[in-house]
């Protein structure tokens, strides 16, 4: 057994057991390690961007850590922007990274590089290897760091040295590793959370994280139900079990301005699994602090926290549990017609939807109607960008279908979002996974000219105009499927999506809708 | 004037003329500036992979800064595996990266990221200006560290306040930005390199960077015509001049064992523009340093050196001025036929390779014959990955075919590198580049099953091969070309790519072969 060996044995007797991975020489002991080690499923990717968003995906539904394999710091760098996404969203993903062999570093080869500076930035906890015996310890210490979900992202990198050399015969793997237990609240942020809850006025619940799913967010139902308080989500969430039998939770509006007015009457705000709302960006002359005047932002359970105990404890302490939460009834909106626009597909799509379907949505300008016309679809799970770069859609919709197998997943995806990342489409061709992406056509990054306006940039000219178009050429996504061999097809009208659609949800994917909006 | 404006103003009268970008919100104040500031041109690309590659490809063949204009830390992530290589390739690049407004950052917002950390690694200067009235001056700060060619790579971060506040009617623009001199060679180094080659048995010189285009490659041809000496050029290359009238220089091969037997005789290797030749990777039992027992190194001038000069000088100590330089004559390899492999490919393209025009080397396994066939092509230049990340060569050619217009590029490209950074050929559709891409289409990531074994990974199981395989699906080139505006076909024996060549040639491009291999 050499180092790598040890490495990979460790990750899956901690049930870790699926590696989206984009190796090259650094990493081929680590390859030849997966291929030796049983148990552990490599996925391919194509692009780095594709690996870790994936990874985020799956966590989001696995439920447990991730793993990639990354090449060196360039290659690790090309998933820098979707770990961040991960990051946000406290998603557990654990990073092997390949490196030189220590006794190389100092010749300055091409491809060094300052892989812990690279990663730093996204990663809670980075380490470089030192030697084969160290190798699995500081993978079991990857896995802690990362925990359990919610977690971090924790960088491992792993010199080609330490992955060939072999160890003693008597060589033991270290201990398999728990993600360690989560902070609980405390007796006295509960008892000071229920008195002001019972003196607000009007309080609210801002729900985050693992707050908008399973018994947590029934929870957080109970407690509504019984105080007569209001529910909100964050705007961007990682997982939010909603539609028919859940709870209709609206998550507080993109725009500030929509937000403040939406709750202008609220006297406290109780974070539960979520931070104090903040506008995305900062505009001349517009608040960044999304609280209304007069509203007491209460601290509850952070997006770290034992978020599922914190409800349960405080539904308790409030004497709900025996409160039936208001649910959502199957409602679905009616069927659109003509030409297609954002609401269109929303209200098209929110009649497909399947039982436990997941809605992966980077749709951006299409994100609030979709939301909206879906809230009494049939019960599934929705999933959201949480760190606003762009590009995470369809790898999350790649992790997701991995992380929850048997489940039909319908990825909302913006025409500019998904080519930063288009190579997801060979994945899922490649893994047969069961995915519909449709692609908001509208040949433009569409968000970005109301922002132009928003940022009083004044009146568009031709070069500015040139730069948030993507009109010239005009992608056809449905060759861009079919390169990457992905069934693709497109609607133009409400009818013509709706009839995909039919087919698309029988069918096993991963097929792909370029959605033309008219 | 605002801030963004003051920026924009400074690079263009420095001579900045041309900004690759991805802009988001955060840069939405730079895109207006670019529209009302006369002489800026802006590149839309729809990934910052080919933004960051595309500068690079600029400044090599402008001769000249290349900037660009991303989006935030995630923005500037996606960007920087090609700054890397921009950064081995000595190219200078000044990033422009948006951030938010300062007053904003303390809220963590979805897309707050640390942007500093993220450029370090591959940045050479990073500063994040203060406020408006900083940011022009921070930007002819950048312009002097990213410096002329070779040169650097300089990040400027700027906060979204300051490129939005107007500045004071009588505000004044810093001064021009000249490149700063370049290191000089001084007397007494010229004065024992002339020694050294006089008492080697048999010096070689080993050129790079500036050493291997125009008058100072044909000084080191009347230096190596005049001492009887040895010329050969680093593995990787910014920029060959190279073809019939130019010297017939032989770059030392990737495999260390190769090399080290080509160059085995030599007592003197003197670095001129170069560095001391090491191994791309380290393996089990194989040098790290490719010298060979009993040569001396003998540093001249650094790839950071005014080389030119420095040749120059050495030509003129050694008495070589006069000496005609041995040059290469017109010839080109016979047609092939039948099946493709690179060999074929290689010899197909060098009888096209057209007068001035420019070959963008990715082929990775492809490279070799791609160089031996073209030695006696047309007069050309030959441009290279220099950092080893690949995903680096389509970018490249849309950087060098808008860095030389009017001269054909021909990008010579592996199917696995070409899909890190495929969202290229959009912008070469865009703004109708003269490129035509040929793809190596082998289906598989050839380099690392021959690394795979050089790293002792033994027999290859299922597992493995799996992740060196991108066969299964397989893409379809044309279709993706086709889906980003790029006329594509394919050819399957040489015959049918030799007809596709003297008809791209021809027509101005962009154009797109997929090359099945056999």
């Amino acid at each position: 057994m050499n180092g790598a060996e040890a490495l990979i044995a460790t990750l899956v007797q901690s049930g870790i057991d699926l590696c989206f991975a984009n190796p090259g020489t650094s990493e081929m002991q680590l390859v030849a390690a997966i291929d030796r080690v049983p148990g552990m499923r490599p996925v391919l990717a194509l692009d780095e961007g594709v690996v870790t968003g994936a990874a985020d995906g799956y966590a989001r539904m696995a439920g447990k850590p991730a793993c990639t394999l990354l090449h060196l710091g360039p290659g690790l760098a090309n998933g820098v922007s979707n770990l961040h996404n991960a990051r946000k969203a406290f998603s557990p993903v654990i990073n092997v990274v390949g490196d030189h062999a220590t006794y190389h570093l100092g010749f300055d080869a091409p491809l060094t590089a300052d892989i812990e500076g690279i990663a730093r930035p996204v990663s809670h906890w980075v380490k470089t290897s030192g030697s084969a015996a160290e190798l699995a310890p500081d993978g079991a210490q990857a896995i802690a760091a990362a925990g359990g979900m919610p977690g971090r992202v924790a960088t491992l990198i792993a010199p080609a040295d330490a992955a060939w050399t072999e160890l003693p015969v008597d060589y033991q793997l270290p201990a398999v590793q728990l993600p360690p237990a989560l902070p609980l609240v405390g007796a006295e942020q509960i008892a000071s959370t229920v008195a002001a809850i019972r003196a607000a006025r009007n309080p609210m619940l801002l729900l985050g994280g693992e707050a908008l799913v399973g018994e947590a967010l029934m929870n957080a139902g109970r407690i509504a139900a019984h105080c007569g308080l209001r529910l909100h989500a964050e705007t961007f969430n990682r997982r939010i079990a909603r539609g028919a039998g859940r709870l209709p939770l609206v998550p507080l509006p993109y725009r500030g301005e929509v937000a403040l007015e939406l709750i202008a009457d609220v006297d406290l705000m109780v974070l539960v699994g979520s931070k104090r709302p903040v506008a995305f960006f900062a505009y001349p002359e517009k608040p960044s602090v999304l609280v209304p005047p007069g509203c007491t932002v209460h601290p509850f359970a952070g997006p770290a926290d034992d978020v599922p105990a914190a409800l349960a404890a405080l539904a308790q302490a409030l004497g709900a549990t025996a409160t039936a939460p208001v649910l959502q009834a199957l409602q679905l909106p009616p069927a659109a017609s003509g030409r297609l626009d954002a609401t269109a597909i929303a209200a098209t799509v929110a009649r497909h939807i399947p039982e436990q379907g997941i809605v992966v949505d980077e749709s951006i300008t299409g994100s609030l109607p979709a939301q909206q016309m879906s809230i009494g679809s049939a019960p599934h799970d929705y999933v959201q960008l949480c760190g606003g770069s762009i590009g995470n859609g369809l790898p999350l919709a790649v992790g997701v279908a991995l992380g929850a197998p048997g489940r039909k997943v319908i990825c909302l995806e913006g025409d500019g979002s998904a080519m930063y990342t288009i190579q997801s489409l060979w994945t899922m061709a490649r893994e047969r996974l069961d995915v519909i992406t449709i692609i908001y056509a509208n040949r433009s990054y569409a968000i970005l000219n109301f922002e132009f306006d928003r940022v009083g940039g004044g009146a568009q000219g031709p070069k500015a105009h040139s730069m948030l178009a993507i009109g010239d050429p005009a992608m056809d996504f449905v060759a861009l499927a079919r390169g990457m061999g992905v069934n693709g097809a497109r609607a133009e009208t409400a009818e013509e999506l709706d009839a995909l659609l039919v087919q698309m949800v029988r069918e096993p994917g991963p097929h792909l809708i370029e959605a033309i909006l008219g």
